[in-house]
């Protein structure tokens, strides 16, 4: 039941990453080839830096290419409402409260796909190594978003969403150690990033800086 | 015929990529050290990230120097002469004409070597994967020369030139999967980048954007 | 001798490169979350390219986190310090003079470092291999530390930084050729980026640049 809920949560945070990456490159005025390579870029990034790290080549995405066509369709279906109605069908608000959904179930999968993607690749007892890869599936193609965009990676600013991703990969590699259930080790690290982006921002939680 | 005839476009390739990254260098005002970094990580960057996605480690460009050593002279060149005349030996327009030659061709040349880098690793079934490994190849260095030299990557904006690049990596692979004669396939593939790249600047072709 | 005399400054580099992350993400307004993050990224991030680079996955930094842990524990107790006093326990003057220790014996350590990851993956024969590594093992996580921070890389502008490392790792890798002694070739490498470091800030060396 799990890996198929796994699987239903990477096709949702396959589009909320792409959505997040055409509305960039929207914002920063890119045509609809740049709406599309950024899309995919933020969709795949973080998938295909982990398995370089881990020696896994070509990458999975350039293997099994339905998730550069998800990103690509959303991108384009985005790109289309937009540029037509120049609004979206949804109250900003609804708007807002989707995407928030949307990236949360997604950074929850994509941090759990990559400690699966660690322990896959024989390294399930290097705790310390497939929390990494979590961390990095989850945020890098965020990061690759905006570096390519040209601005400071949010996940240096939004510090709740790299938080929770830590967490989440920790937890995650923690009860397969403990259980060696793939099932329940899933179920703990995505409830953990849901739970800790939701609480942080409803309680508007900061972490101390400098200035 | 034609494998020599992509030895020559590599070179003029290396040529005006090495060019561009140096020009962007020295608009950025860095010194003598910094235009060689740029041009060669320009000249090199596509094919490097190419051999790490499909696992061939060392890079080429770290065991045959040949690439490295003349994006160096050709940066060397092109500096000594902007230092002693502060201008090209050149009106602007020639200079701006033969840039753009020269950097088309080595986009087609770099954007078909990507695809027969992917083929001799046995990849030539997938053609989603050599495909992007064409693409990879032909516009990676510029992106990387962007991000270093702190910009919004050229390649989401001078869209006619990623849009050639994938285009001429699918011709390439398509022809290479129907036909199997190398030739051809490096042929079609390299006239279809030219010729889109060429039509474009006349046609003055634009892409929609949303604002 | 030699050989924990490297360890030595491994930590010493490690350190001081975690230190200048922290500071960049300060001034960057990042909160203590980015600061770690920054930290942990410029003192491991030139090892883990170097290691991508001639196949060894997973990088080192993932294998062994001694070298996180430790730009963690420099990160977190830099951020306190400031946090607390709102200044260095230090004037200005020493606190520059030692960071430019430290981060010099960095560059030094991790340049040689670099070039020795090459000879240890068979590739001693191969000088300019070799030499890219030490230079891109000393100088990458500063450039990723920039390129993060949205800044451009100060290796192309703090020129003899650069410098001093490509002298070092073609320095280390000769000696390594021509004597096949670890301890020579270590010690003529650090000693080549100190002194040319040193004397560079000394005099104030500049190289040409085009305005």
């Amino acid at each position: 039941m799990f890996s198929s809920l796994i699987v239903w949560m990477d096709f949702v945070g396959t589009v909320a990453f792409a959505i997040s990456g055409a509305m960039v490159a929207a914002r920063k005025n890119m045509d609809i080839f740049g709406v599309n390579m950024l899309a995919v870029l933020t969709a795949t990034g973080g998938g295909m830096i982990r398995d370089i790290i881990i020696g896994r080549t070509p990458p999975v995405m350039f293997l099994n290419p339905s998730y550069v066509l998800i990103a690509v369709l959303t991108a384009n279906i985005l790109f289309l409402v937009l540029y037509s109605r120049k609004s979206l069908p949804l109250s900003q608000r609804v708007g807002e409260q989707l995407l928030f959904w949307f990236d949360t179930l997604g950074l929850a999968a994509f941090t759990v796909d990559g400690v699966f993607a660690g322990v896959q690749a024989q390294h399930g007892d290097k705790l310390f190594l497939i929390a990494f890869l979590g961390v990095m599936t989850g945020v890098g193609g965020g990061a690759l978003r905006d570096i390519f965009a040209d601005e400071m990676p949010q996940i240096f600013v939004k510090h709740v969403y790299a938080v929770a991703s830590v967490a989440g990969a920790v937890v995650t590699g923690l009860f397969w150690r403990i259980t060696a259930e793939e099932n329940i080790a899933v179920a703990a690290g995505a409830l953990t990033v849901i739970a800790l982006r939701y609480e942080a921002v409803r309680h508007h939680w900061n972490l101390p800086r400098l200035r």
